[in-house]
């Protein structure tokens, strides 16, 4: 999960999410409308039994919060919450697992900010099950071929690894940019990502009020989008003084067409595509 | 407003509810469920510019509380927030006005805690027109008239107020209880209100359950309705361990027929009655 504002825990009952699913959270920056809803959905955790550790990568300023919380709250908490905290020199990896890295990358606001890229780990090959049949080869050889090298079934022959196994899954990335100014230096960081949510708190006529308070236009917003190559960028984190929000999906689309608005319970899929070789 | 659990301004937001009409807040424990809601709030009466003051009459321990979201949070609050602290001794008056009284009632929970009865004050009698146009009383007698005096109109002749005057309006009273063990020592204190919020966190079934947590089961709070002259029961604060609550009111029926469920959104009308004289 991704920031916690209040309401966390009662927006996730309402789309029947499972609490314990929920292992690792990424806290951009200690505002409250990213963290309030921290307490209650720790609360939650607590009365539903968990004892599984919980992994919140945030800012170090977090634990004195923590802290407090369960001093005043939760004594008797029966799991642990583990605190890594956030860097702000540069982009680093923060987690990785089989299947999944993140990053954070610092952004440009008035408290310390990161943002997060999600991308998927690139996993070995599938073999054709033809080839199995065809060329018997051994583990070892299978091993290796999911790797990505050919087989060498006589001492004049060797098959290349096109022929044994499917093109393989292109990664996914997910970049998540809440909350910043304009801030180009992180397009290099994000890597063309399949999703981009950057947050677009004003629209384009109030750039001044934008650059005051350290957020972002839907103008800079899609910028960003267009000058990293993503594929498709969603916007939110709307400043309250608009009541509808669609044209400043406009703005946006007028540079970056591929924009759509973050509404409550909205789901965003990235469909597996497998590589395409020239 | 009565407690702030998380998603009040959310849900005050909902209902359309004008955020600088509310100046008095009164939480009866430091129960995450009943404050997890004010960091939030607080922080969105400084958005929309507040300077008003704002009074929380709750246990002394929000103090804390509050002075570590100011101090994380919100250091340049341009609003004063006075906590006025409650007592658990006895039935004590902690707010009064032109209009209303506020008194808190020490409840039996697991830390600290009070319910609270709101009750008009009962206001001067309005005089009847007629009367006026015909005895033509100066204005010194006006005031001695609404506040029940007869009106001498010569030597030997009296005019009874109760021709002078309507029937005066019977003061309304709302008290909430929340959250509290079977507690019958508070019948006395809520004097027969009109409209009583009785927490019913489990069954009658789960007798022992509420006994260990220090709550009240639907059973009870219809017995505390039921004897202290309640007009109206709303039960609420359901444990999540029930999917349906039609069978905790239907409990509470058995023993208090004018029991209701409170959901989200509710509102419950007491409506102005004049006083009837024998």
């Amino acid at each position: 999960m991704i920031d916690c504002g209040e309401g966390t825990q009662i927006q996730l009952r309402k789309y029947k999410f499972r609490f314990g699913k929920l292992n690792h959270i990424f806290i951009s920056h200690i505002h409250g409308d990213h963290i309030f809803g921290l307490f209650g959905l720790l609360s939650s955790f607590q009365l539903l039994g968990r004892t599984n550790d919980l992994n919140i990568y945030a800012p170090g300023e977090l634990k004195e919060i923590i802290d407090f919380y369960k001093r005043n709250f939760a004594y008797d908490l029966n799991f642990r919450i583990i605190i890594h905290p956030l860097g702000y020199k540069r982009k680093k990896l923060i987690f990785r697992d089989e299947w999944l890295e993140v990053h954070s990358i610092p952004l440009k606001h008035r408290i310390p900010t990161c943002g997060f890229l999600f991308r998927e780990i690139q996993q070995d090959l599938n073999i054709k099950k033809e080839a199995v049949d065809k060329y018997k080869p051994d583990l070892e050889s299978i091993v290796k071929i999911k790797k990505g090298k050919d087989l060498k079934i006589s001492h004049d022959m060797v098959i290349p690894n096109c022929e044994l196994t499917y093109a393989p899954w292109k990664v996914r990335s997910y970049a998540y940019i809440s909350d910043t100014a304009f801030h180009p230096s992180i397009i290099k960081s994000i890597e063309s990502p399949d999703l981009l949510f950057h947050e677009a708190t004003f629209s384009g006529e109030d750039e001044i009020l934008a650059s005051e308070t350290s957020h972002s236009t839907s103008f800079q917003a899609a910028e960003i989008a267009k000058l990293s190559g993503a594929k498709k960028l969603i916007i939110g984190h709307f400043s309250s003084r608009y009541k509808h929000i669609e044209f400043l999906v406009d703005e946006a689309r007028k540079i970056f067409p591929e924009t759509y608005p973050a509404n409550d319970g909205d789901i965003f899929l990235v469909n597996r595509t497998r590589m395409e070789f020239s």
